[in-house]
């Protein structure tokens, strides 16, 4: 099997796992967090730095890849690991959320969905057998089944629909996943905010026994005490001995939530994206690094923080950076901001160990009071 | 004195010189090409990756800085090498050619020149004592004269006019200057194309004693062979126990040709901004990364070059970045342009030390076969 998840210990404050994953290109040290290379690229880092900072794994865009360059080009690269220089874990999502996500430019059945391209408009057909071919050729450890991501929000009848197709591609990607040995295939979970459709597509993608689970449709526009409500009664139903991975979540809140309910993976490109428009997140709350407040002020982005942004530059420096349109300024914002997350995945996991995440979550909030 | 010149050697060959030159921040290996940090980045790198591939000295624009961040501010920080977090020498212009450049929006008087901002249109005036006032804010080890550069074609009389205003305004810098134990002021020859006035335009300010030299007004858009032409007859009057500097040039050709005639330092945004716009310098001639033939081509960018990006990234995947608009593809590009250039200047001090610059010249242009 490509992929083993090993369940070290449950904190016995809030029942948050601490674990091991077990993966070709290496071992992950879970909860974990997973930054975004869309593009086969974490944007503006190399993967030394994302190695310097300690990301065990990284997710990268079938969608994407699959458009440009495309994934024959990869696979005649050596596979996406070799292409971009990152010899440490990849997990790749199936490409579903991103041709959901275009709207009036996609079209669903039973077969797969047609849609068409965001950067030229040509016509495009994937299937989950289709998308696993993508998969397979990318190479990445972890490959994600092709799902219906229900949107936020829809009726019961909609979303019992596609979870219910979201099983039959789910049955569809693993007879065509040619790579078992190498790469393991994730089910994906739906069911939307209803509690018996959790259950049932729980029940159903279980039954199909893949090597780890994905929680899918949270994080599309819910209010935040939904999802943790979903969660709630969704993981408990969830087998102990598989990884599990609440897919596009990233703000610090979510993440702790997320461990608190027995989540052990995580992925968005909030980090990234928000550092790029100049904004970090650091242990005294949300730093708008344009604002007039920072002109003068020398000190780091974060003073609680070791990172080699906060080591070396001031916030009145990485101010004028944001404001003369400097990459630099994205660069070093997004190693903070990287940092920042996959040290307080380190912090729960810590928390785990010791048994107190519930109080770790209370002072967390207590310290950064925000929720970002 | 805040910089001294050491002539080591000259090429029995060409005549070119081998120096040092001691700074406050350090020993600089000449002759030296110097990255551009405009707005005191060198655009999409860090200072430790400039450190990685061997700059020595790096210029920074005082016009920029004085109109963003505003050099009060950079003063404040504690001067433009603690602001950027960079400890090696700096040198900044005097803002005078970037005031030049902008044309319909400036207006030239014997006392300075009144200028429109290019970010806000704001009004704005710069002497000789307020660009003095700025570098001295800045604290470079190396600050420049506030100088006329005229443009190309002028004729004798604007020429004429103009070197004359620039010696005047040389004296007025030097008696503005306040930290001449330790920043350098460096006078800037002109004269334009004409021998006479280059002539003149060396008796004048070489009179002044400043403790370097630049060659200005070359590379304003004439033909290679006029600027070459202009430094055999201008270098041979300078004095051999100062550094010389011709600014704003950073071809390979002209980095050779230049360093033939006696010049020990240069500078130009040439490399990282080619680099931004996909153009690599190599040793096989130009690449341009976006071109179709590269979409499969699997070795390096460079067959010849062991630098980062050279070791670990292909054409193909610099192509894909490129082409999906990454940002890493500017850094890789910019890492691998600025290395080839300086290790370029390296070459080229180790053909002095051995007597055989012309010898590596024509070497140089056999392999290389293009002029960038």
């Amino acid at each position: 099997m490509a992929v083993k998840y090993e369940l070290i210990k449950e904190c016995k404050q809030s029942g948050a796992r601490l674990g091991r994953l077990h993966t070709p290109h290496g071992t992950i040290e879970t909860p974990i967090f997973m930054p975004v290379g869309t593009q086969a690229t974490v944007k503006t880092m190399t993967p030394e730095e994302l190695k310097e900072i300690n990301a065990q794994i990284i997710l990268s865009n079938t969608y994407h890849l699959y458009l440009r360059p495309g994934h024959e080009l990869v696979e005649k690269a050596g596979g996406l690991h070799k292409f971009m220089n990152w010899n440490k874990p990849i997990l790749t999502d199936s490409g579903g959320f991103q041709v959901f996500s275009l709207g009036d430019l996609r079209k669903i059945s039973e077969e797969g969905v047609e849609f068409r391209s965001h950067i030229d408009g040509s016509k495009h057909f994937i299937s989950p057998e289709k998308a696993i071919e993508i998969e397979n050729a990318l190479g990445a450890d972890i490959i994600m089944a092709f799902d219906e991501c229900a949107p936020y929000p829809a009726d019961r009848e909609y979303v019992k629909n596609s979870l219910e197709r979201t099983t039959r591609w789910a049955k569809r990607c693993k007879e065509a996943h040619r790579n078992p040995d190498t790469q393991a295939l994730f089910g994906i979970i739906q069911g939307g905010m209803y509690k018996d459709l959790r259950e049932q597509s729980v029940a159903e993608i279980t039954a199909l026994d893949f090597p780890g689970y994905a929680v899918g449709g949270l994080s599309v526009g819910e209010p935040k005490p939904l999802m943790y409500e979903v969660l709630d009664y969704t993981t408990p139903l969830m087998p102990k001995d598989k990884a599990r991975y609440l897919m596009g979540v990233g703000s610090p809140d979510c993440l702790i939530e997320g461990a608190i309910r027995g989540i052990d993976m995580f992925d968005c490109v909030l980090p990234t994206r928000i550092a790029r428009n100049g904004t970090a997140m650091t242990s005294v709350g949300k730093v708008v690094i344009k604002n007039a407040k920072y002109t003068e002020d020398f000190g780091p982005l974060d003073p609680n923080c070791d990172c080699y942004t906060c080591r070396n530059y001031s916030r009145a420096y990485l101010r004028h950076l944001y404001k003369a349109g400097e990459i630099l300024s994205g660069r070093l914002v997004s190693y903070h901001n990287l940092y920042f997350l996959l040290n307080l995945m380190k912090d729960v996991r810590e928390a785990i160990k010791a048994d107190c995440l519930l109080d770790f979550r209370k002072e967390f909030f207590e310290r950064y009071g925000y929720d970002l």
